[in-house]
């Protein structure tokens, strides 16, 4: 139960819900843009992933196809023994009443969003009789993000229980079985536990240091894996209260991480569980400051507002500019912690305006990685910077070409790594939107631009030329990933355009402005006379598929040939059209996964076209989407706004907005759908509220709120301003 | 998915949750104050439970305890063919994609409350890979009690498959296994299929008739039940609508049920299910321009009050003054269909307010039952009238004695019928609510006040008075049923007073506004100078236990000698305390099942003492308080918002607003807690927005609004006059 003040900042669980544990270990994932941590049981659970993934600790395992975020130990293991009984978790059931060996009388688990701390209380009765409540509460800190905490509180309710408690680390973890560690030590005094460990490939080293608080002595043992414990014997009402404080370090953060998690694990437990947490809660203060969007007359859009904010922002790296948010966030091994255009499409928006500076580290991750871009490019043949589909920590292509084996032993071949090219541009429109945004000249000069303009170079290298002088991009894969290897995208080619235009708009501020960086960008890049004019004619002669009869974009070659399936009437389903038709039904037939046209007119705006094609162009294709991807449903609501189609916009804001708190896909097991959750708040800001920059580069609104929506507030940065927005409808509700 | 305009008016189910089918057949329910319909599906499910209760229709089956409220046939048969694959639900689960036997491929069932109508959409995919949409509507008409109808609308989406339809009646129906109906016969023509039953003891007789529309011939069969079918060839993207109309009569309405049933069929028909539902949706609009409370500021709480009214209004007989809403309404066979006080102090205070002239006909089932009441009394050699504990419609106690016998053989003793004496004074106790509310001379006059004198006469007999010139009341049971046959309940005591003192404040009335009914119920009645003067003796020197050192009453004698068990700690729980405890230790523990000194604050008031005696009886009973009965939570809201404690209200409020839409109390599938319903109502209007009669009898507010409710609106009707009363906190929340 929800109290007044916290009912539209808190998820709970209650009671005990084990046939959706993984979604509940997701959606109650921890994180401090250091770290992210799932919400998995101290005492363990059949079933259970406990999973800890800490930015930029990739391994590729033996045997695996591709690297992947490594878990780390899990440091939150408390076992708890009343007058003998384990502790424990059960379905209650009929039987509740007395089962052998202990009985859960109450469960409920709740995520404090405001906080970022995730309370679990209970009920427990042990064989003897004795009924004690405990209370699980953890953080991760937002302000010394290498520390974590826990507080265990055993209360005897009836009886006078003999409490034991044993906090342990777990000294052998995998990735669901694949094994990323090695040469692990694992140590204890009478005061701390420690755990080091080294990852098999990659070589990242990473060390935990874990010290417990208990109101009577602490035992450590180390055999076979860490255990601190200690025995309180409680009187009857009384109460025990222990406290788990760990660090963890790794080698990205200095060179000896074993010893600054023992120092830093020291500091944190001689500070103690409520000042740490004191200061966490003001971290967060300071974080929803600026990244709370206020919705008034609509509880459970205000809800799902707060949940994809607090899961983009326990993933966005405060401290780092060399790590970015994977797709999955760090909230489970989907997509094995790899960073698509999700990032820079998606997650990046509510950063650009909201926290511009964890923004920036974002794209430096992708500045950092332009070699490997290079490398991309040049091993296929092209000039210029080409970014990887997938990306890890070594800036290499690491999309797997072939899938794992399918039931009948046959590997299906994966094309996106090689095709679906236009990642790179969307790495340009996001650096573009965040220097118009912040006016954040100093990355351009030294690091965007840069990116810009080298992408613009393999484009320039990549359209090809035919025979009437007309360019084409073949072999693509746009956004709508159902069709792959198709010719003339009107996303990826219209993209590219706006891609080689905004390269002259920079060149020309750049020239104006900041002469020598032209220069020397010029020459490192080699932005000849000639490759520029050949960035014109591209710009003059790309092809956009478009039928001038019906005034609507094709959304490539040929697509209007394929068997028309009407995807509106496939309702209500459970899943997506595509798997219904059939692989390769669907494959030939019109059925779109994701906003792909959509996608664009929600990128350019009216620069896609007069307003009756975007009409058009969204009555065409917004029925043919079965929105295969969680990334589809918030863009169809943000252009649905723009164009006026409210009830279709509050409808896909619905689906967007229950993605992961229903589990609408049904994988949220696998992670948080990361760019769904900046999708939501693009739709809100971008979409309902019109935010945009004007031709002048001003911002402003243009509302288009749903109708029982009373007001949106909300707070963007621009050009280093910090400007409260608030949007209210027209008419509010007369009493 | 909602839609933005019904978001507030809607429950949902989707995906289908077989886990949940019995608790959805019980919130889905559909009924119109004649009837209630459970939400099994057309089709059928394994486990499921098709009810349709019949007001006033009650049988004791050969072995039973005690009569019931009788299941009639199910109306709502429909089976379906496509392609020759039976329609049918299933968990599409991992394995959905390409089942046995024709897949689910999609779910949504929605109760619109505004409408009181219930959809569901499926999805269906037969085994020669056709797919259909199916879509199911069904209403039980609110303008034409005895008509009943659904829509079946079957959409080719993939394929031109073969579409047969057979509408069934089910003839042999049970209330879970115990045999009600003999005499049955069914019969079928082309054109109406018909069932017509007589219950085996108290020979009541129902009829059905149902016909069915099709685009293409209609045939009827009867063996072994009544059928009617029909076939179409549905082209790709066709359409086949079919309609079932039903009819039913009792011979409670009329002699002849079922030609009334015939002719009531063909002409509901005739008119055709858009008809019938445009008529039947105006119905529910004039139910909620009287019904309907706006709360602004809190969606959860406003889908709560139209749920909780939406069930009321179901149940409650428009046109029927024979009858009453029995504990779980018609929606379900727990509690057998009896009615207990929940009724006269819970679910009648929304109905005198906004319903008024069907709180009268609630009443009136009380009047027409005097002479079970008398014949109650007298059995147990009292005087007067002495309502049952437990009643049905043949106005004899039906409690049982005894219960079911338990797994170890035994049965236990049932005190409730013996000793739980207060219903006649929570009986009177509306009858004064609802003449000063409504002004209803006529009702007080012919009917009301008869109830409440005689019942007086009860108590005068009842109380016993002891040498020391006391009276006491051994041998009770209060409000907290956790404590048996104790004597001198505060509860029963100080409302035994308020009963007395109305008694001479009605006779005072009648004596000046209506003497000759003022002789006439003297005489009648018996109320001669010696038996009023010892009504004033009772008044005068009935104990009423209070401890005035600590300034609070007592429960009950000896309460607080028994041990005391501190409730609160036992959270967060699944279930009571009581059952945790064991029967045993709980029945000698100071664990009170549900409100009782604070349901005593709630009727009285101020009445029941000074600001500190009211504040210390709460901080002494709500701690002690584990809400083991559905009634109590929305009791303590009322009375926490009436003292201040408003973080106690609110959370009340919630947990009651809870117990039906988030079953947490674990048995919404033996029916909806109708007191629940009303205490909600209460909660909100005697609670938050403190309406009250002042002391000249003027309706008045006293708000204490939950702090982030911006405001409530509603309707009531005074003595005939229909007010808006619309309460804002004082602070609407700045921008």
């Amino acid at each position: 139960m929800n109290s007044a003040q916290d009912r539209l900042w808190q998820i709970t669980e209650y009671p005990f819900q084990p046939d959706k544990q993984l979604y509940h270990e997701t959606i109650f994932t921890l994180g401090n843009g250091y770290l992210g941590c799932r919400a998995a049981f101290e005492e363990g659970y059949v079933g259970e992933t406990p999973t800890t993934l800490v930015h930029g600790i990739f391994n590729h395992a033996e045997g695996a196809l591709v690297p992947e975020l490594v878990n780390v130990p899990d440091w939150t293991g408390v076992r708890l023994w009343v007058d003998g009984t384990a502790f424990h978790l059960e379905n209650p059931g009929d039987d509740w009443l007395t089962p052998p060996g202990g009985a859960l009388l109450g469960y409920r688990r709740v995520l404090n969003m405001r906080e970022a701390v995730l309370r679990r209380e209970t009920l427990f009765r042990a064989e003897t009789g004795s009924t004690v409540r405990v209370v699980f509460e953890r953080f991760t800190s937002l302000v010394d993000v290498h520390v974590l905490a826990q507080r265990i509180t055993v209360t005897a309710i009836d009886g006078a229980p003999d409490i034991l408690l044993e906090a342990w680390q777990e000294a052998d973890t995998t990735n669901l079985g694949r094994v990323h560690w090695k040469n692990i030590q694992t140590a204890t005094d009478a005061e701390e536990m420690t755990w080091a460990g080294q990852t098999t490939q990659s070589g990242y080293r990473v060390a935990l240091a874990s010290r417990l608080s208990s109101p009577t002595t602490v035992i450590a043992v180390n055999v076979p894996t860490p255990i601190l414990s200690s025995s309180v014997q409680l009187d009857k009402d009384g109460q025990a209260v222990f406290e788990k404080i760990t660090a963890i370090y790794t080698n990205r953060d200095l060179d000896d991480p074993l010893s600054a998690a023992r120092q830093k694990a020291s500091e944190a437990a001689q500070a103690g569980y409520d000042a740490l947490l004191s200061a966490h809660i003001d971290g967060w203060a300071a974080y929803w400051r600026d990244s709370d969007i206020q919705i008034d007359g609509d509880d459970e859009s205000q809800i799902a507002m707060r949940f994809t904010a607090y899961h983009i922002l326990i993933a966005a790296p405060q401290h780092d500019d060399d790590v970015s948010v994977g797709a999955k966030t760090l909230s489970g091994f989907g997509y094995k912690g790899h960073v698509f255009w999700d990032t820079e499409l998606f997650i990046l928006s509510p950063l650009i305006l909201n926290q511009p500076a964890i923004a920036r580290n974002l794209l430096m991750y992708r500045y950092h990685r332009l070699e490997g871009a290079r490398h991309k490019a040049a091993a296929n043949g092209f000039e210029g910077a080409m970014f990887p589909w997938e990306s890890t920590d070594s800036g290499e292509e690491t999309t797997p070409q072939w899938s794992d084996p399918q039931p009948d032993g046959t590997r299906i071949r994966i094309w996106t790594g090689d095709n679906e090219q236009h990642i790179s541009t969307d790495i340009s429109y996001a650096i573009s939107q965040y220097w118009r945004w912040t006016g954040d000249d100093e990355f351009l000069l030294n690091h965007g631009a840069e990116i810009v303009l080298d992408t613009a170079v393999f484009w320039g290298s990549r359209a090809e030329k035919t025979d009437s002088g007309r360019y084409v991009l073949t072999n693509q894969i746009g956004p709508d990933e159902y069709h792959e290897n198709i010719n003339n995208s009107v996303f990826v080619n219209r993209m590219v355009i706006w891609h080689l235009t905004e390269a002259f708009a920079l060149l020309d501020w750049l020239q104006s402005h900041a002469p020598d960086h032209a220069a020397r960008l010029t020459d490192s890049l080699k932005l000849t006379r000639e490759r520029l004019a050949g960035w014109r004619d591209i710009i003059a002669h790309l092809v956009i598929p478009f039928d001038s009869q019906k005034q609507i974009h094709v959304q490539f070659d040929g697509f209007f040939n394929l068997e028309y399936v009407p995807v509106p009437n496939y309702e209500p389903r459970v899943g997506g059209v595509w798997p219904m038709l059939g692989h390769q039904r669907a494959l030939e037939s019109q059925v779109i996964k994701q906003a792909d046209v959509v996608m664009l007119m929600a990128l350019l705006g009216d620069a896609v076209g007069p307003r009756h094609v975007m009409l058009n162009n969204w009555k065409t294709y917004y029925p043919r989407c079965d929105h295969g991807s969680s990334l589809s449903p918030a863009i169809h609501a943000w252009v649905a706004a723009r164009l006026g189609q409210d009830d279709d916009a509050y409808h896909m804001f619905q689906h967007a907005a229950m993605i992961d708190l229903q589990d609408n896909k049904g994988n949220v097991r696998d992670g948080i759908h990361g760019a769904a959750c900046g999708g939501l708040w693009q739709a809100v800001v971008f979409g309902f509220c019109g935010l945009h920059l004007d031709s002048e580069g001003k911002p402003q609104l243009a509302p288009r709120l749903p109708a029982h929506w009373k007001q949106v507030s909300f707070i963007a940065y621009y050009q280093g301003e910090r400007r409260q927005f608030v949007v209210q409808n027209p008419v509010l509700d007369a009493p």
